[in-house]
């Protein structure tokens, strides 16, 4: 690997320069040059813009999700390949692990949510249809559909192939584009990565560029249709938020900053409890873990006071059998920091925490190695100190390493008061076996946290850790954390959507959405369960009954299915419920009788029906009232992979008066011919 | 009234000077003088902290949706003193009414809907428990929380009471405590609607404060807990964004920008349609209405190239019609803009924009005006164009007042096109009967719009118009527009809590969240029917069962139900199915089965089933299956205004070897003792 190529414009750039090292974390070799020069910034959007977009456009949510999939296992069978980079940035293979087959995981990820949570469809309906008029000729309904510009990804230096992904399986999702560009240091892993995507062919041209080394004067041409996701220091994502160009157009701008994250151990917690042990092991991995080099790791840990010589032995125990080396090295635990810069950074931040507080374990200038130069090598020891919660530094300077703080507290309103003075985190735990007091804390801290997680002996054994993002949760924090959001599901493609509010008559909703709406024309004519999902249409409907429901009815379901609750069987005692004042027919019933009326029972295209949904009972139904059911095709979402699909039924059971005594969505699978 | 007051710190404050003087619109009169100077904008900042926010956060969303909507009801009483004073900024009554009636609407809708999609709790519960590993012991949520500071609200001087009312409802509903700044040119009147909710005493101290005059250092006291939403000019949103203390916080900024909206007439109606006649009239009253100073009046009117002289001569027609004058006069349609100074601004923008059109209607620089001097007061004629699409101007110059261009287009994508031009939008609307032009545009235009409106003959009677935000409706467009969203129903309440993602075992997540979670203990003993609302607790159930559905059931509820699908009735065709292969039992028949298992059939304080929601069959039912039901306590909703609340339970059907047939939850009403 000599000079790292960017890819634009839908082929690979070669800079026109010598571009400037990159260094080998472990052995301090080079091990790539990198530069960007010569890359035009404003051409690579515009390509992402006129070719990424409308390639990504064409695609259903379902068939992008496919394109997902496909590339997650094309990914993985390259894994080993990516495993071997990764250790040149100072990387253990578990670490690797956590970067590599967790960016792998994050697009299977968003493959099945894709599939699962969004429509078969380019366009994303949100929400209930509001009424906006007495007479339901006048209705709204929130829209999302893909901005038309670019997602510009500018990702840290920890996490060089989750980092990307993550960013890059929501934006593709949305049928956005992306502009990946990595931090310097380890941007030939990345660049690596995205070899492998452009070799696999299988995603649309355009649809995912990447830029190796500086990103120039990329920002001054985003729009506001394009979006850009920043992950890293929080003084870059200031200068970011501030940028001109950002600022003026009222681009999209999400951050995902370090912040100092905390991991509270329960009074509950005592040495010898399961919890007092997860807390002392977790803290440990999220020290050496990355050599500590994760937004999310532990930074400051608080005990109660009566525990803190406890915990600071066991985890100082812990601490000393951590191998430190050559991560490729049989036994190593910890690898080196990404960098010399890096450890420098670690070391001066390390210098101010020590004017608040003492070291417990650890040496900050030395360090024994194992197959490796410590001096050359960006080698660390793990260090544990401990601080004064009463002192500003240990909840405003992070040292982004190995590194964390003990510090001890004396109440649940005081932790509380600690935690926030971290001003905003990605990530904090609870380790507890104590329920009220978890509460409590998550209570009291969630304003100044994206994700909080509660350890105890029952979830320990599943549990994903305090440091790891997962992409169905949330990724991101307030104040200090950068104020961002990413991944949670569909959350994270929906901030690559923009939200429409649709004003119409239910007839022009219906057309734009796709989506039948209540008000909107129906088609009577042949039984809509005759046709197969490729002749049915929204509006496709079948009015059914009337059937007199009687006393007899009502008498004999209740005896029938043994629901003899007293408003469906006892006069007196009817005639006194609130909301009743008599007799009334089983809802059951009503549902029952309703699918008698609207079933058409021969073979055909319907398969089966699998489920109902937003079910309310309207209006009583008393004996002798006359019920007559209306179903009609609602929304058609064809399956990418099977010979069927799901059809969403609108029915509205009404009495004699007309009234709705029912509505409810039925669901139901039919065949595609 | 002379110099208004502000309302900080739970006291009326008087400036320490005399204040600038604010002039009636109409007649240039002295209305009141205004001056924050004295004001502490740290202490008041806290003041919504320590005090608003606490007493906010102990009252639940239902409470706090109660409180509003006693608020608003106590507006309505005195409107019409608001009415009065809102004359004085050049508003006609139908104007006034359009702001102070709209805020007081707002109020309403958000105490509406937080009553019915918000539960009656103080933490919100966002989406579905997802499960984070194979054994269930390890789950995650999404929980929001209030945010712990204070929303500012920085206001237009265009819609002094609905402007502060529609920023404070969902904060308020929130938990969040407000301080409105309201632009001091129309000061006077929200200073009046601030002291009338003040003597109100409905509201906890220090969830409303009110700074007259200049915010001054106000937003170097912002932190990242508070908020800050801004109404204006997209320059002074592009200055507070980039204000070094919001970003370095990464304060939630939420900006609502001026943009030049469009309103697209389709081919279709053609002289002598109805939405031709809707089209021109609702571009004159978008002109008129507030003297156009409206972010979201139609800047730019787009009409088939061919229809432009019929437009053009139709809207003149209407617009001869419009009497100008002193607004409180009997026959006056259109007022005086808010102040000289604003007239002078939108002379300045008529020139831009006469640069790149012609005037089909209207003189900039006179007016024949009724009841009033046309140069005291700040009087301007509506001003219609004729604009060159292919200029730049007519896309990015706004006069902020009577003005409107009228542009021709000749295809569906140039219309698209040129709209976007406006580089983003609150609103915008297309008026045809082509149900597909319409879908096209919407689709082809929604990545550059917050709302649209299709106006048609079908819902022009009910339609609000296109210049009316709705509570329930995101008000907010990207880029130039400001990128910021707000009210859109609970979306509004949302954009003031911190979304957290809650990592625990069900049994904890269901002690943080107040609802039972599937996989947390459940306490069987008394039937949970038998429990009142006080007495019944989360995770209460009953085990009911077994009992078996034989052929006989199967054949025989067919019968009674008419529902003879042939996968209940005939065994060869069933045995086709690929789903079943063979006769499986109606879900209605399970569902009704299990409902006979669980009910506890004597009077009690279960009043009524009156839903079901999330029913999936997940295993078919085969003739001799024993069913088990579990009915398991899942949320307890009191209501505030009844002596019954809504309990939510978890049903789980389950078949001999254990696994699950169906899965729904069951709503009922419930007596409070």
């Amino acid at each position: 690997m000599a000079l790292l190529r960017s890819y634009v414009g839908g082929r690979w750039h070669t800079a026109a320069d010598e571009g400037v090292p990159l260094h080998d974390a472990v052995t301090g070799e080079e091990v790539a040059r990198v530069s960007s020069k010569g890359v035009d910034m404003a051409a690579a959007l515009e390509h992402g813009r006129r070719a990424g977009g409308p390639a990504l456009r064409e695609l259903t949510f379902h068939q992008r999700a496919a394109l997902l999939k496909a590339l997650a296992s094309h990914l993985r069978e390259h894994r080993e390949e990516l495993y071997a980079l990764s250790a040149r940035t100072g990387a253990t293979l578990f670490d690797s692990k956590f970067d590599i087959d967790g960016g792998i995981g994050v697009l299977f990820s968003y493959a099945s949510k894709g599939r699962r949570e969004l429509p078969n469809d380019t366009v994303y309906v949100e929400g209930a249809v509001e009424p906006l008029g007495k007479g339901g000729t006048f209705v709204g309904q929130h829209i999302a559909t893909p901005l038309r510009g670019v997602a510009v990804q500018i990702n840290a230096f920890n996490f060089p192939v989750w980092g990307p992904l993550e960013k890059f399986a929501p934006a593709f999702l949305a049928g956005v584009p992306s502009l990946v560009k990595p931090a310097s240091q380890t941007a030939y892993l990345t660049a690596r990565l995205v070899e492998l995507i452009v070799e696999s062919g299988l995603l649309p041209e355009g649809s995912l560029q990447f830029v190796a080394g500086s990103a120039g004067d990329l920002l001054d041409h985003v729009t506001g249709q394009d979006l850009v996701s920043f992950t890293g220091s929080a003084s870059t994502a200031q200068k970011l938020r501030a940028h001109p160009v950002i600022v003026r157009n009222a681009v999209r701008f999400n951050a995902e900053a370090d912040s100092l994250n905390c991991s509270v151990l329960g009074p509950d917690a005592k040495p010898g409890t399961a919890e007092f042990d997860l807390f002392v092991k977790q803290l440990v991995t999220e020290m050496t873990v990355k050599a500590g080099q994760k937004c999310t790791a532990i930074r400051r840990a608080f005990v109660p006071a009566e525990l803190l010589d406890d915990v600071a032995a066991a985890a100082s125990e812990r601490l000393a059998k951590v191998t430190v080396g050559n991560p490729s090295s049989e036994g190593v635990r910890m690898g080196a920091l990404a960098s010399l810069e890096q450890r420098e950074e670690v070391r001066r931040s390390l210098k101010a925490l020590l004017s608040a507080g003492s070291v417990v374990f650890g040496d900050p200038e030395h360090v024994e190695v194992v197959d490796a130069d410590a001096e050359r090598g960006a080698f660390l020891s793990p260090v544990l100190l401990k601080g004064d919660p009463e002192r500003a530094e240990p909840h405003e300077v992070e040292a982004f390493g190995p590194v964390s703080t003990l510090m001890p507290y004396t109440s649940t309103e005081q932790v509380i008061d600690y935690a926030a003075r971290g001003d905003g985190s990605l990530a904090g735990s609870i380790v507890t076996g104590d329920a009220d007091f978890a509460r409590d804390v998550v209570l009291g801290v969630a304003p100044w946290h994206g994700r909080l997680l509660v350890l105890d002996a029952d979830d320990a054994k599943e549990s994903t850790g305090h440091g790891s993002p997962l992409p169905q949760l949330v990724h991101g924090g307030p104040g200090r954390a950068g104020g961002g959001e990413e991944m949670g599901g569909i959350r994270g493609v929906l901030h690559h959507l923009q939200r429409t509010a649709v004003q119409a008559s239910p007839s022009v909703l219906s057309r734009v959405t796709g989506r039948w709406v209540a008000g909107a024309p129906r088609a009577e004519g042949v039984h809509p369960f005759r046709k197969s999902l490729a002749e049915l249409k929204i509006g496709d409907s079948v009015v059914a009954g009337p059937r007199t429901v009687t006393q007899e009815d009502v008498d004999h379901f209740a005896e029938f299915t043994g629901d003899t609750f007293y408003a469906h069987t006892d006069p007196e005692a009817a005639a006194a419920n609130p909301l009743f004042g008599g007799i009334v027919a089983h809802g059951y019933l009503v549902v029952s009788f309703a699918a008698g009326l609207f079933v058409s029972p021969e073979p055909g295209p319907v398969l089966a029906n699998y489920g109902l949904e937003n079910l309310r009972f309207l209006t009583p139904v008393k004996p002798g009232d006359e019920l007559t059911v209306t179903l009609t095709c609602k929304q058609i979402t064809p399956r990418v992979d099977q010979d069927y699909g799901e059809v969403r039924w609108d029915a509205d059971v009404t009495n004699g008066n007309g009234e709705s005594v029912a509505k409810y969505d039925v669901l139901t699978l039919v065949a595609k011919s």
